[in-house]
C-alpha cells in the first residue's frame, strides 16, 4: 500500500516543471521517508468498508501533502525554527527560507490540484473538498498552529484541545474522506470523532516517547520539548497518569471502531501499530 | 459589486473563530481596501454571458484570498521584505511572521473552502476547483514567484513569462472560473489566453507606472524595483517602446473579447478602467 502512495505522489510530482527549485524542494519534504500515516489510514478504512482503496488514493496523497506542507511551514525560523526533520536537514536549511515557504504554498495547493484529479464521482470530490480544507484550514490545523505557538496551555483540557486541531483534524480529515468515498455519509461524525480521538492519543504517545528517548533516536530536531519549556501530556500530568489517560483514548478509539463495525479490519490493526511504536 | 464581495468576504471570515489571531491577521489583509480586481472579473465576464453574477460570487472570493495570501507571502522579509501595503504596515510587520505565514496558509485553504461552500452544481465545482489550484499552484502563480525571486530575467521573453505566471494565472483563473460556471466551456482556451495577455498587460503598466510615480504615490512599498534592481519591461526596453508593446497587448485583449462576443460589455469597461489608471 505504502509502494502506491509513494508511486501515485511521484506522478503528482511529475506534474510540475523539471526546472522548478520550488518542485526540488516539494520532492525533497514530500519523498523524505514519511509513514505515510495519514494517507494508509484513509485507504485500509476504505478497505475495511469493502472498497478498492485504490479509489482513495489521490484524497490519500492530498493529506500527505498537506501534512508536509504544514511541516516545512512549521520548521521555519519565524515557527520551532528545527533544523532536523526525519534525520535530515529540514527544508529551508537546505533550500533558503523563501523557496521553503514556496514550496510549503505549492504542496497545499498541489493537494487541491490531486483532489481534482481524482477519478471520483464529482459530488464525492465536492465533498472530499470540503472536508480538507475544513480539516486543514483555521477552524481546524490552522488553528492548531495557532494555539502551539501562542503556547498558553496549562490545563489539560486545553493541551486536548490543541492537539485535536493540530494533529486530530487531519486524521479526522482521512476518515471522513473515506467514509464518503465509500458512501457511508452516515459515519461522517464518527469518523471525525475517531480522527480526533486518535490525534490526541498519537501526540500524548509523542509526549511519553519525548522524555523516553534522545532526540537523536527521534531524528526530529536538535531541541526537545522540554528543552523548548513547552507543555506537555508528561509535563501536566506525570508519566504515570499520562499512560492512563493514553490508554483512555486508545480504549474509546476501540469504541468508535466498533460503531462503525470495523473493529477488527486493516485500520485497527495500523492503529495498533501506530500505539505500540517506540519511536 | 464590490459591496457584494465585500459582504462575501465579511460572511466567509466569520466562519473563523473569533478570538483567533490568525483570523484577525486573515482579516487585517483581507479587508484592506483591494480593489478587487480579480473578483470583478469574473462577475464581470459572468454578466457579459447573460448569468447573474451572485453565481459566481464564492468563486469570485476564492479568487481574491489567493491573491491576498500571495500578497501576505510574497512581503515577508525571506521574500521581498516589504514594511508596506496599501499603504498600510504589511501583515508581518503588525502580527509578527509566524502569524503572518498562518494567516497566508489559512487564506490559501479558506480559499478552497469557500469554493466547496457556494451552491453551484458539483460538476461545476470540481471544475472550479481545477482550474483555481492549476493557476495557483507551481504550474501557475507560484512557478511565477519562483522565477520573480530567482531574478536572471534579462530578456523580455522571459519578463512576459514571469509575468504571464505571476500575474496572468490568477486572472486566467478568473475568466476560466466565469466561463465554466456559465456554462460555455468550449471558451476556456480563450478566457486562459485572455487571463494571461491581461496579466502581463497589467504588470507592463505596473512597470511604467514604477517610473513616473513616487512611492508615496502608489502606497506600496518603501523600496522600488528599481531600488531593488529588479527587471522590468521598462529597464529592458525603456518607457516608449515598453508603451508600445503594452498597446500591442491591450489590442489582443480586444481581439479575445470579440472572439467570445462580449467585447462591448461589463468586463471591456473595467479593463479600461485598468489600463487607463494612473496608480
Amino acid at each position: 500500500m505504502i509502494k502506491d502512495i509513494d508511486a501515485r505522489l511521484d506522478a503528482i510530482l511529475e506534474y510540475y516543471p523539471k526546472t522548478s527549485v520550488v518542485r526540488e524542494a516539494m520532492t525533497y519534504s514530500l519523498m523524505s521517508g514519511g509513514k505515510r500515516l495519514r494517507p494508509r489510514l484513509l485507504l485500509a478504512m476504505l478497505e475495511d468498508f469493502g472498497c478498492d482503496y485504490k479509489l482513495g488514493l489521490n484524497p490519500a496523497c492530498a493529506l500527505e501533502m498537506v501534512h508536509t506542507y504544514s511541516l516545512v511551514h512549521d520548521d521555519l525560523p519565524a515557527m520551532d525554527d528545527d533544523d532536523l526533520r526525519r534525520f535530515k536537514p529540514t527544508n529551508h536549511k537546505v533550500f533558503g527560507e523563501g523557496v521553503a515557504i514556496l514550496a510549503g504554498d505549492a504542496l497545499l495547493t498541489g493537494a487541491f490540484t490531486a483532489l481534482s484529479q481524482s477519478s471520483l464521482d464529482s459530488d464525492v470530490v465536492g465533498k472530499c473538498l470540503e472536508i480538507l480544507a475544513r480539516n486543514a484550514g483555521n477552524n481546524g490545523m490552522i488553528l492548531g498552529q495557532e494555539l502551539d505557538i501562542d503556547d498558553h496551555i496549562d490545563h489539560i483540557d486545553d493541551l486536548v484541545a490543541c492537539y485535536n486541531l493540530k494533529t486530530g483534524c487531519l486524521f479526522a480529515g482521512a476518515f471522513e474522506m473515506a467514509v464518503v468515498i465509500a458512501g457511508k455519509d452516515s459515519y461522517q461524525k464518527l469518523a471525525h470523532d475517531l480522527g480526533l480521538t486518535l490525534g490526541v492519543a498519537f501526540q500524548f504517545q509523542d509526549d511519553l516517547l519525548e522524555v523516553t528517548k534522545t532526540s537523536e533516536q527521534i531524528g526530529k530536531s536538535n531541541q526537545s520539548d522540554a528543552d523548548r519549556d513547552k507543555t506537555t501530556v508528561v509535563s501536566l500530568l506525570g508519566v504515570e497518569q499520562a499512560h492512563t489517560l493514553t490508554e483512555s483514548y486508545f480504549s474509546n478509539i476501540k469504541d468508535l471502531l466498533k460503531q462503525m463495525n470495523i473493529e477488527n479490519g486493516n485500520l485497527k490493526q495500523i492503529i495498533d501499530e501506530m500505539m505500540s511504536r517506540e519511536l
